[in-house]
């Protein structure tokens, strides 16, 4: 699996450099795309017993043939030295952007199953004249690029997961106001495909999903918004026509919980469907954010990130918490085993 | 305190005969109103130690004066015979709207604090020609009729509330898209005048309200929305104006879950304001449904419930779990401890 640095400047190279000191079972078979004297700085900061070295590999197999609690590391860009941390700068957004590119070119030539991304800075990105908002749409870029095709023809989807809860988003950037316009059939099964196709092979079978309904009490057989008769019914139709384990659409203010109950019994909800961003983040996020994934359905590789920012402030201070990197690459290791 | 019985053929009175069984500090000062031969029935299914003695009073005085232990009743109605377990009836719809008539009297001339309604069954109403389809609607009707008002001008609002987070709604039982054209500086402000004045006292001081937005990251700026902007930014600002303690508009996706961090500390969250009904909902119910309370702002006199209903598939079996009855209990014992 490849990791990329994130931006130079936030906590990224921290607690990458931690997971390989402290946790290097959840960080094996890892390469590392980014600069050395960047990583060599923050593994530095740490104590010196669990100061691992770095070696630099041009090939991942020669990754794997590393003694275990070596760091190979992959050189992208050629920066002169280390961008003050806490900062935003063109040339950490530019860095960051590299290593998002070396990674998403091995995963996309099948040297990676994986890329696991620390974070970026928007801020940074843009100062450095990147056109995208964020990994997402750089990689939804990257990959459609290779594959010859437009943007609109690898669509992706958003799932957020904790230990507990797994949601995938029929939308995520809009007004709510445009999020239940988006609300369409075609949007929904959309949804559920890229859900079924991502989950299937991790879940060894169908995946049980789980849509929850746009209005209260889902609509209450239509007093209160005609969207599950009119949008969902059909779209959750189609969907078990193509072989899909969908169920719903259901009242949104239990179906949270009641996936979150099933989890790790034998009829375990594998992921809830849900129509906007906030119906799905609220319960993701709501007992806290330490193992929180963002993951990208759709991409012809597995991408996670942990579900923090760069935390300028508080880079390099040797505070910042792996915890969510880690439960990255949990997931990504978990949706990439079957997969190929 | 007055104790609806609810609806006769559903767990109202077994939760009510475990409460004063099990819990008799909970049950302190309250009145069953109620049909005494429901709630023998429901006593006498318990085990024999802890039957209690059933005594009718027809004066809140009285109660008071009763040894602890036995169960104060207030005879409403004039049934012949308990109506059937399980089964939606036009004399258990008639008998428990009439005992909420009764309890809502008591209040409104202020023979008690406030009414915790054991639950209703919305079919059995409507057979027993009830024209309400729930509690908080009959109650704002008698509270405003009472007061020479009408229904508009006593506008209420539904809290949820679980011992970690309460929430406020802007509003409830309409469509997604009808929430958003609720979503009014009138309305809004509203929301916090009554979250405010009702939480004041019990708080001891103005409570601390957190408004969620209504679009994703609040909006981000407007770039998601305006409605933080164009709406909700004067409604804070007006509310300020008055004297309340608002803050936000935050975004939704960690609102909640930062006024449940907040929960037990100095700096706690009062309650957070939603802006339609599953934004709060879902938070309140993620953990499970065991704690929640349901409780409407803006009468009178307070007013809570369990936040579960008649449960006519287990009644008359002994499993029902009061637990959601004795939250009701004591939230309105902490809302109208220190209100009147």
């Amino acid at each position: 699996m490849a990791i990329s640095l994130g931006d130079a400047a936030g906590i990224g190279p921290e607690i990458i450099a931690k997971t390989f000191a402290h946790h290097p079972e959840q960080a094996k078979d890892c390469v590392v795309f980014g600069d050395a004297r960047v990583l060599a700085q923050a593994v530095q900061a740490l104590p010196q017993a669990v100061q691992r070295q770095i070696a630099p590999v041009n090939d991942v197999n020669q990754a794997l043939k590393l003694p275990a609690g070596v760091i190979p590391l992959w050189q992208v860009g050629t920066l002169d030295q280390p961008p003050p941390l806490g900062q935003v700068s063109a040339a950490s957004g530019r860095l960051a952007a590299d290593c998002v590119r070396a990674a998403a070119r091995a995963a996309l030539t099948g040297q990676v199953q994986a890329v696991v991304t620390a974070p970026l800075n928007k801020t940074a990105l843009a100062a450095a004249g990147e056109d995208f908002p964020g990994h997402t749409e750089m990689l939804q870029f990257l990959a459609a690029s290779h594959l010859g095709l437009s943007v609109d023809q690898l669509p992706v989807r958003m799932m957020l997961a904790n230990r507990e809860l797994r949601t995938v988003l029929v939308s995520i950037h809009v007004s709510l106001r445009q999020a239940i316009e988006a609300v369409t059939v075609e949007n929904v099964l959309q949804t559920l495909r890229i859900a079924h196709a991502s989950l299937r092979s991790a879940s060894g079978g169908p995946p049980k999903l789980a849509v929850a309904g746009l209005n209260p009490h889902a609509g209450e057989g239509g007093l209160m918004g005609r969207e599950e008769i009119d949008i969902l019914a059909p779209a959750l139709a189609q969907a078990r026509d193509l072989g899909m384990d969908v169920s719903g659409p259901f009242p949104p203010d239990t179906v949270f919980m009641r996936a979150r109950e099933s989890h790790g019994s034998a009829n375990a909800i594998d992921a809830v469907v849900a129509m906007y961003h906030d119906q799905g983040l609220i319960p993701v996020k709501y007992l806290g954010l330490t193992h929180g994934v963002n993951v990208t359905l759709g991409l012809p590789f597995v991408r996670t990130s942990p579900d923090h920012g760069t935390a300028y402030d508080i880079a390099g201070q040797g505070v910042a918490d792996p915890a969510s990197l880690l439960a990255a690459l949990d997931m990504a290791r978990f949706l990439a085993a079957k997969a190929f």
